[in-house]
């Protein structure tokens, strides 16, 4: 942000390049305490297409926030694990669902109230 | 996530609505400290374009995260400043901020060594 003047990288840029957008934090949450084979993650995000979730998968493989592991089975097993990287998001995880979890209850206060 | 079996809004996507994207966070950030004009904002996203940003300050208006202010003056003058839903935005993004900047380091050291 203001450094960028000084060609140093924006802390909040790199955070958001890397876990931002729509779904990546859900996604994490998901790997969060477990590992998870694809349709396990698909199953519990059905709004997202399998398309896109596999997409979002390979980018957060790329950017080493999670393992992918393919076991040579018929049908193929693939697994998806969180890195240490990735396990180090969680704190921030949890922070982002208590702001939403507090917004959401005083939205539904002021509506009432 | 998990919850969505009962229809209770997800917490962590409440948040991703509000203030996920590529943007958002950063242009609150700006308003962090300050209340700042149009141009102003602008200036410290040279990435954006003014159509972008014109749209993601109408969606953070509309949300509630923050306040839009007309001056009738010619040429007329508009400011924008955070709300206190806004502001509990800060500890979040300073979050965000520090996560980043820990990766940026140790992804730094991790070529170097």
């Amino acid at each position: 942000m203001e450094n960028k003047v000084e060609n140093k990288p924006c802390p909040v840029t790199a955070t958001i390049t890397l876990i931002g957008g729509r779904w990546k934090p859900i996604i994490l949450y998901h790997l969060s305490d477990h590992t998870r084979r694809f349709g396990e993650i698909a199953a519990r995000m059905p709004v997202i297409s399998r398309k896109v979730l596999s997409e979002q998968l390979k980018e957060l493989e790329a950017d080493g926030l999670i393992n992918r592991e393919q076991f040579n089975e018929i049908p193929p097993r693939v697994e998806y694990s969180l890195t240490e990287l990735g396990k180090s998001v969680r704190p921030l995880l949890i922070h982002m669902a208590t702001w939403g979890q507090e917004m959401v209850l005083n939205a539904r206060s002021t509506n009432i109230g």
